[in-house]
């Protein structure tokens, strides 16, 4: 669901102009991605994507996620590449919205999680963050555990009444939940660019190896366990919200195979998890409360996330993930 | 914005064995159509689209439009054609829905209406009247005059307060103009496969000519002039509803230039082009009436084609369209 923004063909004409890719072929809107709009762009060159950045982008951040893309890029990771046009630059503007062409990726995203899929997304996961060690920009994660007490408040700014609405007591357990992680966080693991929204939609596959990984405006920096305790979220309960734990085990051991996870990452997983289910049951409760019912985006419910968040309170240590 | 039903890459794939185009490369939904879910499609073979088709198309009348399809592009016409599966069935199943793949077309739709389009589109309308001369099938056009009584009952079903709260006086307005048209109504013109709703979006263009014409889940067997007039009202009003009678002329003489317009055919213009304004109005209307405030498929205002009605109403004769 995701044109937000037309194009004239005539403003794409002259946008197109800017970049060696030969004739415009083809030009249609993508059903995909809810934060921007982009566009299946086909030129005598090949295939594309255009995007054009919506509101919820800070435009300061575009330099940060297009040199990021292209960092990994250049060090093998199959991620979106940002086209230069003749001028060198890639980041430019269509249509009154910052935009930006990439290099179209091969695959298909997963409707369904199988278990296969989970090995070689954990293994995709360490690779972006090994490859992106020597990429210099800093992004601090707005949506990290420093900005989680805003995000409640936001979400509660009704005095809750939303939340109550949605599930009584709710207001009162995020709270409770948010101060309990807050005082766990670990604070000196591993750090470095994390993509932090790995979910199923972002990650193409093709003849069952990763063949792409999409979607880098919600990365930043932050501890690289963290990224994977998001995964561990997105990709290892099943649609009733019971946890697979074969699932994470191989999310986790395909991760472990590409970059060894230190004792102190394992024995955080739990905190870790709690923090990556409360940050999607907040901005899904922000959005829950702020988006009038059957809006153009569709609401995810954040209850969904609740109950994973609950899962992972009730984790001891690493061996509820498997291991 | 048109992915309603998503498809599992178990089921993508189990469909797509039964078709010879090679390893799937890509699957993407694509954020066009209103009416039923479409994906790019790219396999070892090239692009094509995969279309599910939703619950507003009537599965009978399925082999009717892909039969049309298929006779078209067979005759020239750049439409897109249906995909045979190897057992030479191109309606099939995918998760729970009928659903069809078919060719790629090159091009794109103009986001903003130029002069220059069109004299193609209506050379592309004839171009396309002509082909269907040999095509067998028939059907009944359900959004014909026939269809117009019961349409406006509908829009109408709640004693036209909706339509009386977005304009005042318009259900008696709708209703004295549709009593008008019917009386008028030319009964012995031209007949054959109309396509029915040449919009803008169903129009692609590459290098300023007409490359594809897609979306003929509206087609039907009707008056072709009439045809032509829905095609005054989509490509000749500017986005102030200001008649552009230049853009009118090109289109006419476009038309012309393929397929003659008998006396008969240009004399009842006005009232075709009345009928096509109410059709477009009342299915509007009825979705206005029916639609949610700010529900996933964006509503369209009624009222764009009232003025359009009003416009032709006040039409005497085919001088009022620049001939």
């Amino acid at each position: 669901m995701a044109v937000y923004t037309e194009v004239t063909d005539d403003a794409l004409r002259s946008f197109l102009a800017a970049y060696d890719l030969g004739e415009l072929v083809a030009f249609r809107g993508i059903a995909e991605g809810v934060e921007n709009s982009n566009f299946a762009l086909k030129t005598e060159q090949g295939d594309f994507i255009l995007t054009l950045y919506e509101r919820r982008v800070d435009p300061a951040d575009l330099p940060y996620f297009l040199g990021l893309m292209q960092h990994l890029a250049a060090r093998g990771v199959s991620c979106p590449r940002p086209v230069a046009a003749r001028d060198g630059a890639a980041l430019r503007h269509l249509a009154g919205r910052h935009a930006a062409i990439t290099t179209f990726l091969p695959g298909v995203w997963p409707r369904s999680v199988r278990r296969a899929h989970c090995g070689p997304v954990g293994a995709a996961l360490a690779g972006l963050h090994l490859a992106g060690a020597d990429y210099p920009a800093v992004r601090a994660n707005a949506l990290g555990p420093a900005g989680w007490p805003a995000l409640l408040a936001r979400a509660l700014a009704d005095d809750g009444a939303a939340a109550e609405a949605l599930s009584p007591g709710l207001g009162a357990e995020l709270t409770a939940a948010l101060s309990g992680i807050l005082g766990n966080w670990p604070q000196h693991l591993p750090r470095g660019h994390i993509h932090g929204d790995l979910f199923p939609d972002n990650v193409f596959f093709l003849g069952g190896a990763v063949s792409g990984l999409i979607d880098f405006y919600f990365a930043a920096t932050d501890l690289f366990a963290y990224d994977l305790a998001i995964c561990l979220n997105a990709w290892c309960f099943e649609a009733d919200l019971a946890f697979n734990v074969t699932k994470a085990r191989d999310l986790l051991g395909g991760y472990a195979g590409v970059r060894t996870l230190l004792p102190a990452e394992l024995a955080a997983l739990p905190v870790l998890a709690q923090g990556a289910a409360l940050r999607f049951a907040l901005t899904r409760l922000y959005d829950w409360v702020h988006t009038p019912p059957g809006a153009l985006v569709t609401r995810k419910d954040p209850r969904d996330y609740v109950r994973r968040l609950r899962f992972h309170l009730a984790a001891h240590d690493v061996a509820a993930y498997g291991l």
